[in-house]
């Protein structure tokens, strides 16, 4: 009886937790979607299109600067977000010897990546709880040069310099700081784009949205699934034979 | 008379090398103009108003995606361009505590720093002498965090991962591999806007655009003006009681 009421008030106190998706309807996001609710979260979803999984779905519209208030909003009902995850993006080509495809990418990536991830960074210090997790996703390519995908390359050093703005000390202006940040630096998504995009790639290097998405769940949960990270970390996923092992950048 | 003559000659092979300033009317862009015309360099100023001191002036207009070619235009009668300077940007604050200054901020910079500095290198990439000249501007306080004025530190940073992959090899997708890349990343620049929004600052630590410029001018004369200098470099000028050091990052 005992146990059964541990696991029970668990629950409970499970349950009291929200996490916010943004960009949920993807396919990392609807893993996140997924992995929280199985964990027995409260999902609040934001996308561009409706999310029936989620508790909560955000239908974002308009422009840029009301995106941060939409994504507030659910707090205001739900309580302050546990956690914030921004699994928006996307990939555009368009290297430097190409200047019009070059534009076109760079432009598709500042709306798909720069300015979701810092509409969610924003809305992480609105209204995230103290001890909160905002989570952003770069990519391992652009840990280094990537002029033959120049935009997408801008866009995700962005994101993983505006990582290391929100992880800076709350005195210097980053989240509070017991606030933990991740961002992750993936390779390829194993997504059915992905897929569609690389047929001939060799798919066990791809690394399992699901994966990315318990690893965010425990940092989100706190505790032992935070043992050892350092606020502001950069975890590449990297994935062969199917098996993903994390490596801190 | 051997010496008269080479002098002309000197002349008359320094004024066929062309510049393009971009952002040619600011602080930095006229202090660029002015050395570069003093060396007797050819003179293209692209910026959103006429540069009468320019040999040439491009007024840019419309979309970003028309920018490419309009600063490609003077190219065709004058040239390939040996050097390409972007000096365009400005400054903007808006933290993480400030959602509407964050993003009104962060889409201003978007604009008058992350594209004109990616037009500013696919211009080089199109239309740049083998051994050109690419500079670009971040920012030293966007080698570090800068939660406190996001948009610029993310375009600042972005511009600097720009730059990293203009310097990479040819090979791989970077310029020709005997042109020169400089991220020049200063502090405050001596300007009138300032001076006038930093009153009580001490104008003694505050960097002469003119230094910048000549230290721009060494690199694109080349020889050695880049002996030392790594493709890729970051300088950040340091300045105090007037006097400006330059130290590589």
């Amino acid at each position: 009886m005992l146990a059964r009421g541990a696991v029970r008030m668990m629950s409970t106190e499970a349950s009291s937790r929200v996490v916010l998706v943004v960009g949920g309807s993807g396919a990392l996001g609807r893993a996140c979607v997924s992995a929280f609710k199985a964990a027995d979260w409260t999902v609040v979803s934001a996308d561009r299109v409706e999310d029936k999984e989620a508790d909560h779905s955000v239908v974002v519209d308009g422009a840029w600067d009301s995106h941060v208030e939409q994504l507030a909003a659910p707090a205001a009902k739900l309580g302050n977000y546990s956690a914030v995850i921004c699994t928006a993006g996307g990939w555009a080509g368009g290297s430097l010897s190409e200047p019009e495809d070059a534009v076109a990418g760079a432009q598709s990536m500042i709306e798909a990546c720069y300015q979701t991830a810092l509409s969610s960074a924003l809305v992480s210090y609105k209204c995230m709880r103290p001890d909160g997790l905002l989570a952003l996703t770069g990519a391992a390519a652009a840990l280094g040069p990537t002029p033959g995908m120049i935009g997408y390359g801008m866009a995700k050093a962005a994101t993983a310099f505006l990582s290391s703005c929100a992880a800076a000390p709350n005195a210097e202006g980053g989240l509070p700081d017991a606030a933990h940040v991740t961002l992750i630096a993936p390779n390829v998504l194993d997504s059915p784009a992905n897929r569609a995009n690389m047929p001939d790639a060799d798919f066990g290097t791809f690394t399992p949205p699901a994966v990315v998405a318990d690893l965010l769940l425990s940092r989100a949960e706190g505790g032992d699934g935070r043992a050892g990270a350092a606020r502001g970390e950069i975890l590449e996923p990297r994935t062969a034979e199917g098996v993903t092992t994390w490596h801190r950048r």
